[in-house]
């Protein structure tokens, strides 16, 4: 089984974490997270993209410090690590998720 | 003289502003501004890059919709849409400023 590397709170970089919300598509996994799913697997958010594009998705969140993925046989559960952004970076995932709540349906205009 | 395009309050898109702000460069310049400098000349901020660089991360600030430019004779005058940015994305601007002061100095190693 591959070892799934997560970055110590301490490590959590600021430029990481903005350039994986920077995506639409990782800020609604986010979203879906934030709603209170803890451990849920990547196959259950039901993403409009292919299996390994989808999993490029999951595994930028996880390397950038945002979500903790762990595998529970064969599935990867996934669950925000929302403390850990809170303690490091006050304020910014609420805002981000606030800004996706809100601006989500034309967020992909922007870029 | 050539046209500086700025998106309107209601077009400025998530997207583009966290891709603009996930550089450490541009969240430099940008806290400098969030000190009180309005219409701020390029060349004021020193940046350690060349010209075309800085003009390249000023472009993105503003094309973002994160800064707003001003041709005053040859020179640009910069200055942070802040009240643009709080409406659209409440409490996003000062959670990023609030990351890069306490956390810039190590910002560059996350990405």
């Amino acid at each position: 089984m591959r070892i799934l590397e997560h970055p110590d709170p301490d490590d959590i970089g600021i430029d990481a974490v903005l350039a994986a919300l920077a995506d639409p598509m990782r800020r609604q996994i986010v979203c879906r997270l934030a709603e209170g799913h803890t451990d849920m697997a990547c196959i259950a958010f039901e993403l409009p993209v292919s299996k390994s594009t989808s999993t490029h998705h999951f595994r930028v969140l996880r390397e950038a410090g945002v979500i903790r993925q762990r595998y529970q046989g064969t599935a990867i559960l996934n669950s925000l690590r929302a403390d850990d952004l809170n303690a490091r970076f006050p304020g910014l995932l609420d805002a981000i998720i606030t800004a996706q709540r809100t601006t989500g349906a034309t967020a992909g205009t922007g870029a």
